[in-house]
């Protein structure tokens, strides 16, 4: 059994959604067991089933607007959140789920969770939908602003297993977000990383990658530093929610034009939902020793259900494990540096 | 009468679309004189006027792909976008339009037209549409991948004042692209540069806007590094881009939706025009001794056209007269630092 911990608390709808998508999963997934963390009274409003689902009572919230996240872990040490990470560093789960508060996560997972022995940075990985229906991850999308090329290498590492491992792709291609195309493009950080990407036998580097290229790249995982890559996710957020916005006051336009809007309504129903996160379940912390996930904090039952499959996926096969041998056995290389 | 050179050679439609703009400009703007450069034959073949329009020869081009852009300006002195820009210097014209190469315009405006004295760092700005109807400059896109925050400042003054004289926006307000909106947020280059912006009482400052707020901006100008903003831009095309793929796979999609498409058709072009540059005008380079405007390489006449309608504008308007003085007032102060 994978034995998957609950932050029951954190999130826009918790603990509504964050509930309703735990039992889906308990429906849907049969080698999984969920811990919910959170405020007993409040989830029993919802959980309608006890097979292979518990529950466990915490004290204090992580606020989302958090500002100082280490404090607000270390002063919420019985929170959902907390305690739900504790539970995996103390082996009583494989994998949290949380839509809590990204920072207080990040955090959390570093203060109670640990990083992996020689995984040098965590990154934040998000995946993302392309026009071509295929996914892409985006990392490092906001764990650390400013970062080593060396590092990024690691980060690199753990995408490829786990686009293999997790997403099912075939030799997954890293490519480099840059200004452009051709070698030598961009800061010195970029062609210090690029360079690095094109030595490592372990890393199947793509080249640089422009942005106008975000929604259909080439290759299957895009990197930059923590800044550049949030910075490309709240762009592409911002973009589709304004071209959203001016479609809507476009296509109500002239009788002929509201007749066809409300004919397509439908279809642009199933539009909305392909640009919504929501669909592709959360985003995953790599470089910790245990599996952490972040779901989105306006996840609804859906979304936070798919973040349960994905982390049941992760350890199922063995990512962290298989992330850990390779870097293992640079080790003694890293150690020289 | 205001006179505006047109490098008739650059661009992907050059010289018919150049030349179509130029005369549309001709016909709209009652107090410019335009020269084009370029091939005299190849210009006859679509110039229908001669009035207030004339034709300077050029010789060699300037290669859309151009890898060693100082070097192509170097060796093609007599090119239509190296004699376009020495004739601003040479003050036989006022202003420069060019669909050519971005960074060979870069590279040719700062040999052959020359940086404003005490500007540091020339910048390009894009003006982009928003969801409300409104415009906002965006800058750096691309001249500096790397950059002090004091040089930001400089190239603040220059979009505020832009905005103000040319795009008719009062206290025109500047919010710096950041990944949180918090005091503090981002890298150590973005928290010095927000405290010089706020200092400063020639700047409207707004503060950090995140860009999921991209095409609803709260502030006027949005500035970056070159890197950052230039990855803003291409993440917007990139997104606009693959949303419109999706869009049309989408409402093409049953019977009914196909009649819902055919009956939007008019508004859903009317969509895609909004997100289309070719509407907006040109880039206009930060910091030179003349003005230098930059249309898209993609330029049909209609973007063309808008490219000197705007440069003639920032000529009535004395843009980089205002500027110098914000600038030289500063002078003994800069020369302290």
């Amino acid at each position: 059994m994978i034995k998957i911990a609950v932050d029951a608390m954190g999130g826009d709808f918790a603990p509504k959604e964050q509930i309703l998508g735990a039992m889906k999963a308990i429906r849907e997934i049969p080698d999984i067991e969920i811990t919910l963390y959170g405020d007993e009274s409040a989830i029993k409003e919802y959980l309608t089933r006890s097979e292979r689902i518990k529950i466990v009572q915490s004290e204090g919230t992580i606020d989302m607007g958090e500002k100082d996240p280490i404090r607000a872990i270390r002063s919420n040490r019985k929170s959902s959140m907390a305690l739900s990470l504790s539970s995996v560093r103390n082996k009583d789960n494989d994998a949290v789920v949380s839509s809590g508060a990204t920072q207080a996560l990040i955090a959390g997972a570093h203060i109670l969770v640990g990083r992996m022995k020689q995984f040098k940075r965590t990154a934040i990985a998000p995946v993302l939908p392309t026009a071509s229906k295929k996914q892409f991850i985006l990392l490092d999308s906001g764990g650390n602003l400013e970062i080593k090329p060396e590092f990024m290498v690691q980060q690199a590492y753990f995408a490829s297993i786990y686009a293999q491992e997790v997403l099912g792709i075939t030799d997954p291609k890293v490519g480099l977000i840059n200004i452009g195309t051709e070698e030598g493009k961009g800061r010195e950080l970029d062609n210090e990383a690029a360079k690095l990407f094109k030595e490592n036998s372990n890393i199947n580097f793509y080249g640089n990658v422009e942005p106008k290229l975000i929604l259909d790249p080439p290759a299957d995982i895009m990197i930059s530093d923590g800044f550049t890559a949030n910075i490309v996710m709240k762009t592409i957020e911002g973009t589709a929610k304004g071209m959203g916005t001016m479609l809507k006051q476009e296509l109500s336009r002239g009788i002929l034009g509201k007749l066809g809007l409300l004919l397509s309504v439908k279809n642009l129903k199933r539009f909305k939902k392909r640009m919504a996160p929501d669909e592709i379940g959360g985003a995953m912390i790599y470089g910790l020793k245990g599996v952490v996930i972040k779901a989105q904090g306006s996840s609804k039952a859906n979304g936070f259900y798919n973040a349960i499959k994905q982390a049941a996926h992760v350890v199922r096969q063995d990512v962290i494990g298989k992330v850990n041998a390779i870097i293992e056995s640079e080790a003694p290389t890293n150690e020289k540096q």
